[in-house]
């Protein structure tokens, strides 16, 4: 018999909202404004009213339990905590609210440990009791499984290797700190190593030097390094390269038996992927050798964010 | 009611085995010259007399089991797997061998994880759900515990902080790498920063610089710094710096309450634990700001190897 439960993705523009069957099919999205509310009650309100809509539109008679990804969500209180892009300020007790509207079980966390928890639940992870994951987004977010469960920590915020310092008083970093690994590999900071080598080689004149710098992209990079420019392949292989070390130390940490990369800098494909796998194999403690796979997400592009918050329910 | 294990601390020169009382307290100990067997099987046998002796002299009638920390030892095989100092070679299966002879059970890991488990079972970390610890040697040893649990990961070959890279092309390291944490922060780590020191100032005339470069030790440094020394308390400084952004980046991993420093370069005292602190809020990320305590271990000095590898047999 199929079940269903809904995902939840907050994002500081728009909030996802999808019906998750038990096989891991999305069968149907609905999407909200989250910018448009300033304050909490009716925009969980309107959710609601979303949720009723995707059961009755799709014949789901019951779900089994809510799964939000939030920015700053806390697993444990089930509390989103002063997240910096969002118009709720302070500490937001969301799973409450649902609960007391809907009487479902509600389980929230950030983003990235969502992500981790689709993966496991719904995409290559499947059956696997300690792995890694790596989104590479605005920032680089990290979800970490540990005998098949997610590892919060002390305080529920565990996992924040984008934040590891990778290159000692390298590049500044949002966080106040320098060389951070998402300086480096996330798309932000692809794009600041794609300006970086422009300025250092004022002859190139390839495709991304025909773009105002303010609207340069990853994707651009990606785009021109599969069409083979060699800046844009430099770019990739140096981000290759810093990725590479970054899974070599999270190896050495868990010992995980495979580590998942997503993200829209992981659609260049080989052209990031080779080097990180070469940098990877260079960087990784012998005693690892051979027990670990880098992988790309198996999970739905268009999905990947709904999946992973559904299966937070299955936590 | 007292009950009673043993814990076995296998070195590359001795093997110290110690009756340890549930509270914690080593008993007695006996000491055998691991470098002098070349077969495992009389070395096995030898220890067992040396346990039943342990036994008879101190009036415990049984034990509970047998916790025995060794190089490359592993936890789900209870193996110890192609230890590069010892003389038993290849895969040896040394908790079977012990079963057989005493039938109780017997637990094996490496001795970093031991003792991150000796703190958990009868040190600083009782009652703690989430630590690391650090032993600072010949080289860098880790032990992550996770929801009360010591994470071996896929293989048991989990936790090798010593071997995560914390200078990209840095220090060339004996497991054939660069830029290891062990090779800035263990014992070895110190001589070395004390040495490009000295050789960087040819006016230097404190106390190391009347040491044979052969001869020269972490505890030299140590003491050198104690007594105010400039050159070796800037030797520390650098190892604190060093050592307090790889404490920084496995809080990003696991988020523990606490993180215990163990080892000989630690009785320096405050000399390296400032240094440590001060690298550490510097380059902790600010979601765990006031989270962590970083802590000298609170094993007696002289018992610390046997308690955790005792410790294991409550694993």
């Amino acid at each position: 018999m199929n079940t269903y439960s809904i995902g939840i993705d907050i994002g500081g523009t728009n909030t996802d909202i999808g019906l998750v069957r038990n096989d891991g099919l999305c069968l149907a999205k609905k999407t909200l404004p989250t910018g448009m509310y300033f304050d909490v009650e009716p925009y969980v309100s309107d959710i609601c009213h979303r949720i009723k809509k995707l059961m009755s539109e799709n014949d789901a008679a019951a779900i089994d339990g809510i799964g939000i990804a939030a920015p700053a969500g806390n697993y444990y209180t089930g509390c989103i905590e002063g997240a910096t892009n969002l118009n709720f300020k302070g500490t937001v007790d969301i799973a409450s609210m649902f609960h007391s509207l809907l009487d479902v079980p509600v389980v929230v966390s950030n983003d990235a440990n969502a992500a981790a928890y689709g993966e496991l639940v719904y995409g290559g992870a499947k059956g696997m009791k300690n792995f890694i994951t790596f989104t590479l987004g605005t920032g680089v977010g990290s979800g970490i499984v540990v005998d098949g469960k997610l590892v919060h920590g002390k305080t529920g915020g565990a996992g924040e290797l984008g934040h590891a310092i990778l290159i000692p008083e390298g590049r500044h970093c949002g966080c106040g700190r320098n060389g951070c690994l998402e300086t480096y590999t996330s798309a932000t900071g692809i794009r600041r190593t794609a300006t970086e080598l422009m300025k250092a080689d004022p002859n190139y004149n390839g495709p991304l030097s025909k773009v105002r710098p303010d609207d340069l992209t990853s994707k651009m990079v990606g785009d021109a390094a599969q069409n083979g420019d060699p800046l844009a392949l430099k770019v990739l292989e140096m981000t290759g390269y810093w990725l590479g070390i970054a899974l070599a130390n999270a190896v050495a940490f868990s010992g995980p038996e495979a580590i998942f990369l997503m993200g829209g800098p992981v659609k260049a494909g080989e052209a990031l992927m080779k080097p990180v796998r070469d940098s990877f194999q260079k960087h990784l403690c012998f005693v690892y050798d051979g027990s670990v796979d880098v992988r790309v997400s198996e999970l739905p592009d268009n999905d990947a964010a709904i999946l992973g918050a559904a299966a937070l329910t299955k936590a």
